[in-house]
């Protein structure tokens, strides 16, 4: 995952040669993907986040909304008010990414099922050593050509 | 990232609360999405994946094609032929996921300079001490309320 290398990157990651490469990277990323739904609902603060997005950790929601800040896609407004109120709601960029990123989500809600399912047959086919891959090696011996 | 512990998947790791999730974590993998994209145009041997989608080693091909397949999004036929011979296409439901997925690319493809600006903007700032937080610190001391 890339968030783990990049607390405060140093550098532009973009490949040269597939810029796009990265940006799905980014987009395409489950907690990434996630937030930006929610925020498309309306803005939150950094808990209301942390408590709706069942199973992300603090850190991990701390560097993901960094990496949405860093790409223009989340704003980031802090209120100097006791306790500090920190809110993150979507930028015009952001709010463009909406709707694919929901197709995604409404894609993955339509066949949860169907996947679910071939995942059992597919399982089920290998212990029943109809499978055409063996259980030991990682790699298979020829890919093939 | 899932692949690299899901060799020979042992359970199904569906999130019962949160079902969605599991399978957005595949779906928006960046090299599962480019193998979609790429498989959406024709079937393609293994080698051909491996030289069209640049960077992508061949155990992380190996392991991406055998989730998919697991996932019921792609099939793998091989002929008897010498050399041995494996087509993977998408199946019916793996070309259900090609809207969304291109959806995806090309806004990757429609902003990635938007990001790349956003990025550098924000290191910029980052650098003149113009940004909110500190470089030190992976967390933030306090996130907010």
């Amino acid at each position: 995952m890339s968030a783990t290398n990049s607390g405060v990157p140093v550098r532009d990651r973009l490949d040269k040669d597939c810029p796009i490469r990265e940006v799905l990277d980014r987009v395409g990323d489950k907690w990434s993907s996630l937030i930006v739904v929610r925020l498309g609902q309306r803005t939150h603060r950094f808990n209301e986040l942390h408590r709706e997005i069942d199973g992300i950790s603090q850190r991990m929601l701390t560097l993901t909304l960094r990496q949405l800040v860093r790409d223009g896609l989340v704003s980031r407004t802090a209120y100097a008010t006791v306790p500090l109120r920190v809110d993150y709601e979507l930028t015009e960029l952001g709010r463009t990414l909406l709707a694919p990123i929901t197709a995604l989500h409404e894609w993955a809600v339509a066949h949860r099922d169907d996947i679910r399912q071939a995942r059992a047959d597919h399982d089920e086919a290998g212990a029943a050593g109809l499978g055409s891959r063996g259980g030991a090696g990682l790699i298979e011996a020829t890919p093939d050509g």
